[in-house]
């Protein structure tokens, strides 16, 4: 992608706000995986496999993209990093769980995530499916137990909710599958992934603010940064697909292609995905440049989401 | 099974405590799947097989058993029946999931359910897998969106995500898969049913009650209760599994001999089985015998679980 500067402050002290931004997000990620593996069953619990596969599934991997949009968020609106590792494992869950049952040989039969054996894989299909399951159940479970109010709670799990469900991740997910083979207009491309990708990362925003004191107003301000960061995300996941090799994803490359997927690559073709990406991000920058230096880290994994390579 | 009475109280008017045990339960039947269907996505709105689908595995049978639990526990306890209606559509769509996932050609690979052919038959794999994953999702939206406060609400989710999930009925259906093809000790096999089956019974019983006016000790009391109805009910599964046709079951019919599954008729033999029941039955009773009249939902529930024919 077209180089730009990930990071607008020069960094001082180590203060959480004042971080590089590198440093502020391998900070997240490391907590993240902290907060996750203390909160997935112990693999010695009972059944000793399901608990394995599950922490197999969940740690040790990935971008976390999802637990750092839920931070930089929070951060913005002066939360706790500790009540938002709540939502942050949450979302990440939900998504780990949407990854195995994805992956599976009825979904998109894949047998490499995260540089490593896919979980039926590793395990088995049966204890994939349960994997999944079981890791949505808890996601529910960790909002929950987050240390706020009950009005909050339930808050947060009437976001999380309609956001994994069939008028969000699934459904996007059941569009897809719809869509195999199929051409797509942009429109119904762009509808599948506000479904499939977008639902989830807006919602990853949304909870990672309203643990601080975002208003109704600032809300309303996030809900469209939010989704173009979610296009964003995807736009730019389709040009890496198109463009890189299996060994730097992690993930096998030139699926969609294999798979006749409708992408934006196929779609508009590379040179104008990566217009269309130059545009989502100045969009999303502008939707919260009147938030000024607070919203610095949603500024900056902006930039992070389009300039990543892998 | 032991004949016994299942209703005892001769009906006189109409009202809800004073109905036929029949009567009552055909009603909560209805109310149940009223509220089921005003819950699900209409079949109309995108993605449209994702949602026929999801109405096709929860409306139009089964017995309803957790929501009956629901019922019976929140009449107990006075409860509002169109707040119970809320965990009551909460557990039946995990119980709903649960069946579209363990009859995925990856689990037990069933053909038939509730008389008709099962989900992923009658649509695709994908889309069965999709269906569970959404209905998951859905039955925790359904309790954020309880009409009370928002402490019961988070401590409904707080019931209802454990007993879904690998400690519960998830769990249970990891211990059931590496268990096809062993020898279970009784012990054993009880520690499988208690989380496969009886952890969602336990929740709804809970659930319902906790619509009401239980207190911490009737929770303590009602808890043995579900336990006992739990095992029952899987008992009598195990019997009718051995004993019936497909065709009076609507599923197919000696099952668990077939795949080599242990069970309580495979462990005890047909007779001693049934002295366990017999034996559970009583055992329920009395947990809740303090409570008099006002539980008899409750008592002639556990005799329909024995009496019944599918």
């Amino acid at each position: 992608m077209a180089s730009c500067t990930t990071s607008r402050r020069v960094p001082a002290t180590k203060r959480s706000d004042q971080m590089d931004f590198a440093d502020w997000m391998s900070a997240v990620q490391k907590r993240t995986e902290a907060a996750l593996e203390q909160r997935l069953p112990a693999a010695a619990l009972a059944p000793v496999k399901l608990h394995e596969a599950m922490r197999y599934a969940s740690l040790g991997g990935g971008k976390r993209i999802r637990p750092l949009l839920c931070h930089a968020a929070g951060e913005a609106f002066g939360a706790s990093p500790a009540l938002i590792d709540f939502p942050a494992c949450a979302v990440e869950m939900i998504h780990a769980y949407s990854l195995v049952h994805d992956d599976l040989p009825c979904m998109d039969n894949d047998i490499l995530r995260r540089g490593k054996p896919t979980c039926h894989v590793e395990f088995d299909e049966a204890t994939a499916l349960l994997v999944g399951d079981a890791l949505q159940s808890l996601a529910f479970q960790v909002l929950a137990d987050a240390p706020t109010t009950s009005e909050r709670r339930v808050e947060m799990l009437s976001v999380l909710a309609p956001a994994a469900g069939s008028r969000g991740m699934a459904g996007g997910q059941a569009i897809d599958l719809a869509a195999i083979g199929k051409p797509l207009s942009l429109e119904e491309l762009e509808f599948m992934h506000v479904h499939k990708t977008g639902a989830l990362i807006r919602a990853s925003v949304l909870l990672g603010a309203g643990c601080g004191s975002a208003d109704a107003g600032a809300i309303t301000q996030l809900i469209p940064f939010a989704n173009r960061v979610g296009l964003l995300f995807q736009v730019v996941d389709d040009i890496l697909d198109a463009e890189s090799t299996t060994a730097t994803l992690g993930k096998t490359a030139g699926k969609d292609a294999q798979q006749n997927k409708p992408t934006y690559v196929s779609i508009l073709g590379i040179r104008k995905a990566r217009e269309k990406a130059v545009e989502l991000r100045s969009e999303a920058h502008a939707a919260i440049e009147s938030f000024g230096d607070k919203a610095i880290r949603l500024h900056q994994l902006t930039d992070y989401i389009v300039e990543r390579k892998f």
